[in-house]
């Protein structure tokens, strides 16, 4: 479907833009920054790639995904004040980011036949592992371990996703009901400030 | 061997008793916890299992690793206290593991028709790389570069195992005597406080 | 060609030495240290490998490159005096190993069919990847990712590979000018110190 293709993309590229923003308080250089915004982006989905074994992994088959990641490095730097004005709209396409690579690594992982528990965990890695990947390469504890404010959201409506499949509903409503779930239950989380117990 | 096979279960579930008990100590919430119980009960299997291009990765196709895994965070974090005065069994049980995840790895990388001196490697990062994956999470120094405890045995026993075949021994036999000595090599490297030579 | 084989073995060596002199900064035992030197010397082609699904890894296939780095961890515990004093020699093979290898990278990613502009990102990930694999492991920020000194030449000579080769200019021409262009490009960086704007 066209219009999940270019939310796909849109969501790649404000991944990325996010991205270059870490990179730059951290004062990486240029190629830091490029680096970072590129795991940021594409980290997940390589992860999942890697683990259930469809390589090459997925952005190298689909140049449209670098070009995303060296239009959103290009924007972070020449008009960041303008982004960051703009952290409202940023935030609303990050979460539809977030849902739509919880569902499109869901059925990348289905259509080989693994196992649909296994596919929850690699919906889930798709779109949180980036983040994780950055604060690993920028040397800080990852912040989703701490501070849940994606994964249970991701979890959750992969598992609506499987429920919604084996009733039969058809495919663009599955997709439709899961990701709308997933956007707005972490919008809700983070409006409400939701979180998860942490342990001690 | 369905002794094996059940050893190695009890294994992942110490490994990720012992991942849980880590991100607690660390602050993390429970989606966190359960990500350090997992890589470090299959994170150096699943690291061999990609270098060698095994994949889907091993505990993508038996759904009870995962099992394992849940039972151990369940347990961990409903009985925790009591978990903590097991620390000697589970010490063993940890033995056991890594003994067995050791000689498990030499041989999955032995059946593709990769040289013994790269299975050794890969029997031993089968065993200890699921808990430098877990320190690189938490951002610190991953404990066995610079205390060992672990790895020495590990490449001890995988070279006896490669000796024990060209010998010709039964297979029960020599998977029982590696294992052993691993274990036997390591609770005597802790009790004598054993370490390799620290390089400055 | 026997002289590229030649001098990528000899860059194995240069990068595990390296390696080995990091781990012996950070204390790291012999055990810490052979994993260090390991990862300097083929971790970016490992991720290379990983990324383009070219498994086993490479190393995994020719022990010669594990000759190399046994004997690069011998050499630096024994030698270390006299390798210290030979920096200026050790500089100039770990400048041939980096050009060589985003050579070699580039090409075993184009010979799989995937897009150039994915294979000269392959190039420099197998060039400079293995020091950030390093740096991570020691729990530091990477160090190219503030001070670039390499990814750039490595990238520029990637590039100019590509169009010597449309150029239809002969093979082993087309090797030799590009990895000198990236050996003198990096000995003039740092001569001059040039770096990339840092971004703040």
């Amino acid at each position: 479907m066209d219009i999940i293709y270019l939310l796909d993309l849109i969501g790649t590229l404000v991944f990325a833009i996010s991205g270059t923003l870490t990179a730059t308080s951290k004062k990486f250089d240029i190629f830091g920054a490029a680096v970072i915004a590129f795991v940021t982006a594409v980290g997940g989905g390589t992860l999942r790639d890697l683990l259930i074994g469809s390589t090459p992994v997925g952005w190298m088959l689909d140049l449209n995904y670098l070009l995303m990641i060296g239009l959103a490095i290009l924007l972070s730097l020449f008009f960041r004040q303008f982004i960051q004005k703009l952290r409202r709209t940023l935030f609303i396409f990050d979460t539809i980011g977030i849902g739509l690579f919880t569902i499109l690594g869901l059925q990348k992982t289905l259509v080989l036949g693994i196992s649909p528990i296994v596919a929850v965990m690699m919906g889930t890695v798709s779109a949180v592992f980036g983040g994780v990947i950055r604060d690993i390469l920028c040397n800080e504890v990852p912040l989703i371990f701490r501070k849940e404010i994606y994964a249970t959201a991701c979890i959750s409506g992969a598992c609506l996703f499987l429920l919604l499949q084996k009733l039969s509903l058809a495919y663009s409503w599955t997709v439709l009901i899961t990701v709308s779930f997933i956007i707005i239950l972490r919008i809700f989380s983070v409006k409400k400030k939701w979180s998860l117990p942490v342990l001690s």
